[in-house]
């Protein structure tokens, strides 16, 4: 007998992505997002959602691409940092000390310091409610080579990629490897 | 300086989320999903995405309903074997084991032995590709009792959800607690 929580929001895991963006007068801009994951593989797609009355909201609008920029634990205070304060009052990068990269495929820049990075260029907006759905294509991923593992795939025990969970609030880290997709599933068939 | 990888989705984290349907005859599936993410705070909603090829993706534009059931990482088999093969050859639930409970407020069912569910109307479906995106509507998650923590919220170290790397595509778990959210960043600000 399960209890009942209620019509809420409560989903784990959820990823911390910043979402990069420049506005208007090209100043760079990062928000710290939850609610996202990929939406497509061929055109390879990522869905992101955020609030009308965010920077980023109208950043993206405006210049109709972002890039994500995926933090490793190590930089846990900055990405929470990214989701605390608007673009629109305070300078994100000077703050942190953060470097931001215009990307050469699209209008938005990403975050040096992170280890895997994706340039996107917006192929819909969709208002949810509380929060604009934006699907982005990804033009390209670009990773540090120290995260890169097996056939040069991202690690993601090299990546370390913060999980977000709703309700608690709080960030938890990747555990061990349980074992390999497509294969363990076997014995039931 | 970063290496390409090119336009592929090497993005983590990504969830392991069971989709429960029925199909036009009332026979319960599951569908294991890694590309979704929660995509509206209020409305409570979640974007899940099928191949049209899917036996899910024929129930879901039928019933107009779905479940979301998240699995531990104990039952990792049963959700690879849940990803592995299709509802319209395979009877997934008698195979595995696992129990179908008719959701008492949309027409779909959801995994008993899985620790936290959400049931989901569906609100709208777009074809972005290889796969269509399904936003659901939350309007209700339930939880066993043995996962909740703190002010009656899912914890994620009890739920202890799986994540798939895709690239490589190997399951991980989560690890340890690294800090709380919206109180780290302060520290820049």
């Amino acid at each position: 007998m399960k209890k009942s929580l209620g019509p809420k929001t409560l989903v784990v895991p959820t990823p911390v992505w910043i979402v990069g963006t420049y506005d208007e007068a090209g100043r760079p801009n990062g928000a710290a997002v939850a609610w996202g994951g990929v939406c497509c593989s061929s055109p390879p797609c990522v869905a992101i959602s955020l609030r009308a009355a965010t920077y980023t909201h109208g950043n993206i609008q405006a210049k109709k691409a972002f890039t994500i920029s995926i933090p490793s634990e190590k930089h846990v205070a900055e990405a929470d940092y990214f989701g605390m304060v608007s673009g629109d009052s305070e300078d994100k990068f000077a703050k942190t000390g953060l470097t931001p990269v215009r990307s050469e495929l699209v209008d938005a820049p990403y975050i040096e310091e992170f280890p895997v990075v994706l340039e996107c260029t917006l192929l819909q907006a969709a208002d949810l409610g509380q929060h604009t759905q934006f699907i982005g294509e990804i033009l390209e991923v670009k990773a540090d080579e120290s995260v890169l593992g097996e056939r040069g795939f991202p690690d993601i025990e090299k990546v370390r990629p913060i999980l977000f969970t709703p309700g608690v609030r709080v960030y938890h880290g990747v555990g061990g490897l349980i074992d390999n997709a497509y294969s363990i599933g076997r014995k039931f068939q």
